[in-house]
């Protein structure tokens, strides 16, 4: 049913994605995306639906999400079987209260910005396995609750530095089921932790960089496949300078991403929208899977793809102990839909 | 390969638990189960390893854990194909520090105090599919880490109200194979989030009781079975508190459970120590799990057991903003081992 090689499963019979949603907030609609989402809301607080925090408005972007995803499937929240679903507020509360809401069997992830490609490994085991027909993968982020949780609050008008990153307002969700229509998941990579020793909290790229570097190496050492096997590489978000590491460590072990793409670079205008090194959070490769790679898959554009999420695993209290942020990327491979609008 | 009723997963070749391991601090060296723990340790920051904060205890806690665990099963962290592990530090870093140093293929996992099963669930689906032939699934939680996370430092002296619970200073692990030698897992819950609208950090015993309820009647109108026929049905960490209220619910449904344990009331003398409501925390249920019921399963004392762990699932920040607390529970059913020692 699967077989193992190296760190990766390869699904014997892939499971799909069969429908998948993007919302986003006000500075990703203003981004080269915009017009791929499925919803993009100006008011990131969602005060007028009676929302009172940032943290509250992230749980209803993703409750939104969700359910764009699932009207899309054609089903209803009662029909999924099993969700996997995180986001960066400290015990994940963002995914909990949504799934107060929504009221599905729920297995809480955290995996930093990672969490979209974990859900997604995890969602299509289950899925492949027959354990839940219909399961919802999904993650999010908030740009004013991560600096908050992460930085200083947004009234201390704190400089950011070039290698800082954006988090997205943002959330992406994907519905997994056993076979059918949809994108093939041919495999789930899930990673290990790699700690390159950065202590700054405005440069996780550098941070998750080697993270992205192992997983990738390990997929492909374990499967016998070279880049070049594939019409893109994603990156969750390294960012520019993220981004550019990678590239070096790749060169170095001898197996050049010339076709590599990084989801923070690709959901803003990195130069003209002022983000500094680009974007990042648990919902930015989780929207710009949804807004951007789904979709070239589904239309025949992409026929096989490599998709990273990479997240950095440090809190407010371990950086303010001196303690060094360590960083994960999970994969998953992408193929091209059975009988679809593939080339 | 697996039958799925209502929201159980049931197994038809049933993964086991090859080995299993639990790690105290002090308080639960002084509990009536101190005698089945692997290790005590008195000095809960491990100062003399060169720790310098209750976080980073807390990891090597957790790694002491794993790697008895391990021992037990005669195999290194290299051999291990997966791990799942969570804990109730912001973004879970106490997990994240261990990992890193264990270097296994890591999902990391939220659901508070329910952690230990949540692992257990998705370890055991993962061995049963074959994706991984072994698997650590593992929890803990530290009483210094977790007042200061969740109320206030200890610094501080607050007083605790009689529903308190005290966190537990305690990891537990266990290593999962799809067949062999060990405690066979029969089937698998995801629970649901449900919010009885508490708002009080100080009663998690009363936010977690309706999930444990809600989970414990999934399982039982999924499968047909009811309470007498487990040996016992185990909670994670509902306290005296929580304890009542759920005979109370389940009385009222028709399922009085006179075979329930809460893993809460055992872990210290809930008079003796202090420990108001009784014992909590992510490590709680994952330690009785391994020093208590794992091993009468393994000795023939009992036949077939239900095992809940329970999360409360807040933050400081969403109980500052006057959200109240949901709960989650999940389920997995514990049998016999085949040709072992079962009466």
């Amino acid at each position: 049913m699967a077989i193992r090689r190296g760190d990766t499963v390869i699904f014997s019979h892939p499971p799909v994605i069969a429908a998948w949603a993007a919302v986003g907030g006000k500075k990703e609609s203003e981004g080269p995306l915009a017009a791929s989402f499925d919803e993009l809301v100006q008011d990131a607080s969602f005060a007028s639906q009676g929302c009172k925090s940032w943290e509250q408005g992230e749980s209803l972007l993703q409750e939104r999400c969700a359910r764009r995803c699932l009207d899309k499937a054609g089903i209803t929240p009662e029909e999924v079987e099993l969700a996997f679903a995180g986001d960066l507020q400290a015990q994940c509360t963002a995914s909990n209260y949504t799934m107060r809401t929504l009221n599905i069997p729920f297995a809480g992830l955290y995996g930093a910005c990672s969490t979209m490609t974990e859900g997604l490994c995890l969602g299509a085991m289950a899925a492949a396995a027959g354990y839940a027909r219909q399961v919802l993968a999904m993650s999010s982020s908030h740009f004013c609750a991560a600096e908050r949780e992460f930085r200083t609050p947004l009234e201390y008008g704190g400089k950011r530095t070039t290698t800082a990153q954006w988090t997205a307002t943002a959330a992406g969700a994907c519905l997994l089921r056993p076979s059918g229509s949809g994108v093939p998941v041919l495999s789930a990579t899930i990673g290990r932790v790699c700690d390159p020793q950065v202590m700054d909290i405005n440069n996780m790229g550098a941070a998750m960089a080697p993270a992205a570097a192992a997983t990738l190496l390990a997929y492909f050492s374990g499967t016998g496949t070279r880049p070049e096997d594939f019409d893109a590489v994603f990156t969750g978000d390294l960012g520019q300078v993220g981004t550019e590491l990678l590239h070096e460590m790749m060169q170095s072990a001898h197996h050049p991403i010339p076709n590599h793409r990084d989801c923070g670079c690709l959901i803003y205008d990195v130069e003209g929208q002022n983000v500094q090194s680009g974007g990042s959070g648990a919902g930015c490769s989780a929207a710009v899977l949804a807004a951007y790679v789904l979709p070239k898959l589904m239309s025949g554009e992409y026929r096989r793809v490599l998709f990273l999420s990479t997240g950095a695993l440090m809190s407010q209290t371990t950086f303010l102990q001196g303690e060094s942020i360590p960083g994960i990327a999970h994969c998953i491979e992408l193929g091209s839909p059975e009988g679809g609008n593939g080339k």
